[in-house]
């Protein structure tokens, strides 16, 4: 699947995230880049991104990382999620530098750096695994 | 703190997660019970709760908890979060139950378990650790 | 399978880690305590546990308590754990007590608190996640 | 601290691993990589490196990396260690490879992969926490 049609299937099947205005920014057989359009809603005081906006940015780059391998039939799900939030996040555009780390028949494990806007080191690694259901 | 101060300190702190009207049925010096109303917002296709509102949940509990020892001057952060997703939420109320594994002098270690009504097994599992600030 | 004879089964699997000399004092359908004797090959300076000595009890007690769930037959293997260190264990006995937080068809995932003799809170605390083989 | 150094430091901390022959092949202010002689000892039915052993390394190298920035005098100590076992280790030599996430004035975050030689793709990844104490 293509940038684009990874976009548009997210759409699809997710508009409860559609505040996200996910991009595409890059994606092939192993590794994924995806960007966020920060908003008020995702902030907390301090004006940085929340903790759960940087979880769902990850869950939703692997989610589009795995989907792009297997296509748009079969229903992934995240069995788990770890990560460690490094630094303060600016107020700006946040997006998510990942790799798979396997992809077996069961399970698939993705690692993911997040990056804002204008800050050269990571503001946050995640490290998240995600069951594949048998293919018919 | 009390329950009704935690949740006070939490509303007018954390005015971006009003949505998930957040009650501590439960609070002592090392437990609670957190409960949240599941809403539209809050749901995934096949009407289970999403991943990121469960980490949010256990994120918060975490936070009342401590704040519950500490008082509600200092600002802690979250360090790690570490979730694995045990079985599907019903759409219907959703709660954290957790301890305090370590409170330190610099950090802190809480464990939760994310129960779904009518549903006895848990539907999350979560350990998350905090960084104190320095007391003054 | 009872305490003696995954006590039996793991010492003919895994001579490797005989010289914790495990000792499953309570296993049940979900829940599990085993014991190792800690040796000075499993201290580090100051006279503590090492991390990888505690991580293997865990992963170990892990083991047996899948074991005595689906039997000697099936090979499950460990795919992830997440450890929390949270104080200094005394240089005595060490025990794991856990439970099974999921039991599904290819994966099972547990909880353990790590205790060291003579101190009342716990030392580590893991989740840890297995795969199950298919059975035949 | 130089490689050499340690290596040195490391052999005098930690008598009790010198059976994996720590060899640091590369290190600088942000990433490392340590290799270790597999032997009988780490091994596994079936021939593969054994969890404990890989984590034992992988803890190893992020206290070299931190040990390289911050010098001999501190006592820094895991908080957390979390790894994904990603597939099975050749029974031949074991390296990691990782880098600084994070250097903080009492937190140091660290993310590693591990390979086995003759092997591609990693065969697990780490990321742990150390706490770093005051500096006098």
């Amino acid at each position: 699947m293509t940038a684009e049609m990874l976009e548009a299937f997210n759409r699809e099947q997710f508009p409860q995230i559609d505040h996200m205005e996910l991009k595409v920014e890059h994606v092939d057989d192993k590794t994924i880049r995806v960007r966020m359009s920060v908003k008020d809603m995702h902030l907390r005081p301090g004006g940085t991104v929340s903790g759960p906006t940087m979880m769902q940015l990850a869950d939703a780059a692997m989610y589009l990382l795995l989907l792009a391998q297997i296509g748009p039939v079969a229903l992934a799900v995240t069995t788990s999620l770890n990560i460690n939030f490094l630094r303060k996040p600016a107020p700006g555009g946040l997006y998510a530098e990942g790799r798979l780390l396997k992809h077996g028949k069961t399970l698939a494990i993705g690692e993911f750096s997040l990056y804002s806007d204008g800050l050269e080191d990571p503001v946050a690694h995640v490290t998240t695994t995600y069951a594949i259901p048998p293919q018919r």
